[in-house]
């Protein structure tokens, strides 16, 4: 049955890939994966929708890993669907555990109590901020100026809307490195645009406030349309092509930042 | 040898006092200990520097739980000494590991070298926030709407000065709950200051900034001079004074808060 788990037995750490790399670009993945652990059985959805951008950021693994390889960066990633617990969300937030993502219902987050809700932050949460603050944290302490990169995709078609925009980049309150990055965005022949398609405002920043603000640390979170991003190849040419405009945007941001 | 660690065997979680209580607040006393675990020696301290304030808050934790016991909330401390890692500090802050505390050499900490600070953040400082976002989170998942206070004590005489305030209460960018707890102390027999005898650009609000900002959570720093809690009476003398203000103050923000 999903929703029942009180107390769950495991714990599912972040996937932490190139730990020791030198570079400064830490990129965080908090939609990697569309896993269910069998704790949550199959959440009541439907094969396609365990599969759908509901459960996952399709690409945006892929992406991020592009992006690690060729910036010498830690990539930091989750091991789970956002359908069990959406890891850029806080704990009360109704989107954490949604019990409807975009026009699909997801059965088994309908009756989720505080208890599951408890147990979920305890086995998914808690866990991916603690891994992703040690890392912070050490790189902090070895002398290092770590900048903090989220990596999304989103669906071309919301609700029946489509969406010009290709390439968003969004910020909270301390927009310089996405400012850095729209404007060494220039030359790309994609649709780019500053928070969209999404902003701070719609809930999305939860893992840039809390890796990222509380050390000053420069930040922004990427949004990939996916139809950019379906295959492995489409992945690894955008990761090609971002991989030297976030260079750009980090060295313009200079050392102190 | 002090100063050589380099990948400590062991880990230093918080401890956590009450952990099912039912109240909002919870309290943090990162100061608690002055235990120096053997594998940092003794910092090369005298024992007397070794038991002064520059290696602990002395009476915070007494007043600390007594605190947590008055108002049903959970308790979460330190089991090291500030001068193996200031868990109030960055792990990049020169002050998370001093060579030098008020007027007192650190011999231990003079030589830290990036892999000693590393791991010190490793052993230390990253399973404290981690243990304390765990609590924090988990209230949240419960529904509740947890009140960060964490409790502190300071020397009467700092560098020859004496000072004269005896209960401050310092805030970072939310003054809300700092506001109402001074409120609510006017009928004290106390000298209540705000922001003193620190503020937050002393950089003393590390805590707050990594486990309040980012939820949104109300939340106060709390400093107390050291010679009015001196006993374990006049820690529960200042216990029993204080509660009732702290329960006033975060009664007057509201359930919304």
């Amino acid at each position: 049955m999903p929703g029942q788990v009180q107390n769950p037995a495991r714990v599912f750490p972040a996937v932490v890939e190139h730990a020791g790399a030198a570079g400064r670009v830490v990129l965080i993945c908090e939609h990697a994966s569309c896993a269910i652990p069998a704790e949550w059985g199959d959440l009541g959805l439907t094969p396609e929708q365990a599969r759908a951008h509901i459960a996952w950021d399709p690409g945006a693994l892929e992406v991020a890993r592009g992006l690690a390889h060729r910036l010498d960066g830690v990539l930091i990633h989750a091991p789970v669907s956002r359908l069990v617990y959406d890891l850029n969300r806080p704990p009360h937030s109704l989107g954490a555990m949604p019990a409807r993502s975009e026009v699909h219902d997801i059965p088994g987050n309908i009756t989720v109590g505080a208890g599951e809700r408890a147990a979920r932050t305890a086995a998914v949460y808690a866990p991916f901020h603690s891994d992703v603050q040690a890392v912070v944290a050490g790189q902090l302490a070895l002398g290092r100026a770590p900048v903090i990169i989220t990596v999304h995709s989103f669906t071309p078609v919301y609700r029946g809307h489509a969406r010009a925009v290709e390439f968003g980049v969004i910020h909270d309150t301390d927009p310089r490195l996405a400012q850095a990055i729209l404007a060494a965005s220039a030359h790309l022949p994609l649709r780019c645009e500053m928070n969209a398609p999404y902003a701070a405002a719609d809930g999305v920043t939860h893992m840039l406030k809390m890796q990222a603000l509380p050390y000053g640390l420069p930040n922004a979170m990427l949004e990939i349309r996916n139809d950019l991003i379906a295959t492995p190849e489409a992945c690894d040419r955008m990761a090609a092509m971002l991989a030297p405009v976030l260079a750009k945007a980090v060295a313009d941001l200079g050392e102190d930042a």
